[in-house]
């Protein structure tokens, strides 16, 4: 990321539209390295991602004129150019966390994990032992608007430019969620929409499945329904019990989220109603 | 298959079962080449598929002998000599259809295509390319226990061991199904429980996964809801029409059933109540 | 394809490069609809895949056109409206032809197979159950050279915009794929460049590999070591036999060469040395 | 593992092996819980895995026990109620330690990880917040026999079951891998036996591959051309860069690694000449 400029935009498809946005990039004096486009015919929208060489002197100005370039309802972000902040949030579970802070220690992350809100302690041995933050708040003996305000109130400190759900098993409010537009990125188990719900690898097991899913997106109202960011599975068979069931989809789980979260670090995702266009 | 004997058993564990099994095969002059076992610790049940060298001579004392070796409630299957004969059903789409009468004329599919039977006449043309017969059994005008008939009757003919559903687009009655007892495979558009219903690639498309799978499994009397003997998925993005989502799922049902149906017809497949042990 | 005009353009990188593009293809009165680029930074090459509404009225003048303006060394390819024809040339396997055909038949490939060149007579019946040409031309008693040119007179008479070597077990010579510049498809046993040369899978066995894969790639001078357009793999164990892997090896070739036959018939794969670029 | 007894068996294929096998099991009074066998016909060998319910009373007698019921070149082995010690060898890399070792703190690898020894310094940050020995062992300034006697040494204190070599970039001599035979286990860049040798994602990216794999084995003599016990790949395309190509080979090396390991700490191996079985 170091000497470049990232841009995602989206608007009504019109005739000339990259010749506008090449143009302005080009006023700009920057130089398009990759630029990935996708037109959604049936909604007739546009979506690009553009990544020039070189840092732009000023961000907001690019933005500007971008925008006035485009026709109405566009959306067009310029990357900042510091890392994003990213928050954890966990319960019990380990198995993406480590991999996480593990990225982040050795500088592979390409993002800053700027602390770890867990509503148990379990995982702050760990967290701490890599000099992050780690915070619990305990969602017992409150309210759940307590218990959330108080994770807010946590959060507010460190500005996280995203909120990362890795394993953290409460079901946030939309109230909650209303704060973090499109900023919220969970990662659930099983392949959705299959298996919503309790246990969801006590019924996989009882079905008979010969695969195990996991699915990362990103939170919006609707419980496990906003946005998917990314999808996979391994192969499970008839001799793997509920516990080996419970292990792979670790795995599944752990290497999804992983992929997400590089995917949305790097500028590659752009959300448009309840999907995703992502530019791998 | 041409000098092997194949036996699959399923019985309750018990101490000592591999050595009663083992000495009634050796009793009958047959080399174990390959075994393979699973015990269901929690319903303390055990499975096992032996591959021998040698065809034996009578296979009906055999499964005898092996039955009064076990203890109760024990199911043996010892593989008749003579290929299987399958029966396709089928209502327009080939893409099934084509892959399994090309293993069948190249003789790569080790079983019999003895006829198909199409609820539409569409796939008329290409099956008797192949010198195999097409029954076309409407299901219009009629009702649906009349239509079943007409299909049981069709088939009778025929003696099949297995009804193949190659995309056949009409529900079966729990009667229907009742006569073949574990004896009909079916291709099920996208990846169970996931979408089951009415246009599963609309639903798909709309939902923007990443993912689209097919299920191969055994019909029983809960619609889609029989043991699983294969699943697989392929990758799909943002840029897939639901055009491309059907194109691709054809594609993975194509090659799910080719996989489901070799693991039948070479006996590697056991079933217990809603599931499947797979010796793969 | 039907309502739609392909472009592909490599040439070097320059500032303003999309604008002059869209423009260009603005004045033909054509819409993109989908619009692929990508930048090879360290050679400075820009590469960009263009599906257009409408057909464009006159071919060669918008060829013509998008090459003025572009920088030098640039090739532009704007596909023709008619399908491609496709020329298969076999030895003794079916699996590639087969499902080539099978897709030829339902017309879900796209493409016209225009004939069959075998240098056996092993897979005629096949063939011509479809009411595809057949030609028998024999490797034995002649040399290399009369070989290859009764091979090429064969299929001089029917134009073929590509040829696809389906398991063609002969080598071609320099002189005879200099015909057919970047117009000849080869699958390739085995995973390259692994086990090159001969029985791969007998040395993929004694090697105890656990993966299985395929190549499809174009033909150049040398021997299996052309552009590569696909690849895949399937698992395999220590169970397998030689028989085994031959058997998942075919499965692999056969989805593999399918894929890379859809990708150059849609216009998704653009030379560039000995590598390609692909728009999938 | 816990309260189970795992054994692994392989000797000359014969009549009535299994009978003698759970015969002499039984007597043991341990219940066989999984069997898994497997007979390469064409060495007439047999081989199989074992899980019995209990812990053995006396290892030492039911190997015994077992060597007298089977023919001669048997091997035997029953695996001791203790964990395994694993030490891991490290150069400067740091995806594979990483995993490894957040396994280990969180006993989700059920090995011990008894120290880290690295040629270069590197890792002893990350290894030491774990409370994990690290040892530095330059290779400068010293033949190779001395920097292999240092190794030794340092490893000697703590007697590992497996020397783990986690991205350790020297060769070992075979005076070296003498001394743990069978015992080191490798994760190899590339899919062997492609690309061996130096800088292969450099080799794969001009060749313009689109697999990336790994491979785990066993250490013998022959550099990379041990007994495999795994391999994977990751799909790439020409937008990837040399470096990408590196980040993703590092990912897959780390879960291919990953994958081996609790393949071999399970007992889920065994080697013969030059290849595994592998009961997954």
């Amino acid at each position: 990321m170091t000497n470049q400029t990232l841009i995602l935009i989206q608007c009504d498809d019109a005739v000339g539209l990259v010749a506008r946005i090449a143009n302005t990039i080009s006023a700009h004096r920057l130089n398009i390295v990759t630029m990935r486009e996708y037109v959604d015919e049936a909604a007739n929208r546009f979506y690009v991602r553009i990544v020039c060489a070189g840092k732009v002197e000023n961000n907001h100005q690019l933005k500007k004129d971008l925008t006035n370039a485009l026709p109405e309802f566009a959306t067009v972000h310029v990357s900042p150019p510091q890392q994003k902040r990213l928050a954890i949030l966990v319960t019990k579970e380990h198995h993406c966390l480590g991999d996480i802070i593990v990225r982040h220690f050795f500088k592979t992350l390409d993002a800053e994990v700027c602390c770890v809100v867990g509503n148990y302690d379990h995982l702050r041995a760990f967290t701490e032992r890599f000099d992050i933050p780690f915070h619990h708040v305990t969602h017992e003996e409150k309210s759940k608007a307590d218990f959330e305000k108080e994770i807010a109130q946590t959060l507010a400190a460190y500005h996280p430019d995203y909120l990362v759900l890795a394993k953290f098993m409460r079901i946030l409010s939309p109230e909650f969620v209303a704060h973090y537009p499109h900023r919220i990125i969970n990662i659930h188990h099983s392949f959705l929409p299959a298996f919503i719900g309790a246990n969801p690898y006590k019924q996989a097991h009882a079905r008979g499945v010969k695969l195990i899913g996991a699915t990362a997106h990103f939170v919006t109202n609707d419980l496990d329904e906003g946005p998917i960011i990314a999808q996979d599975i391994k192969p499970v068979n008839h001799s793997h019990t509920v516990k080996d069931m419970v292990r792979t989809g670790k795995e599944v789980e752990k290497s999804v989220l992983s992929k997400a979260l590089s995917l949305v670090i790097e500028d590659r995702v752009i959300i448009t109603g309840n999907k995703t266009v992502v530019f791998e």
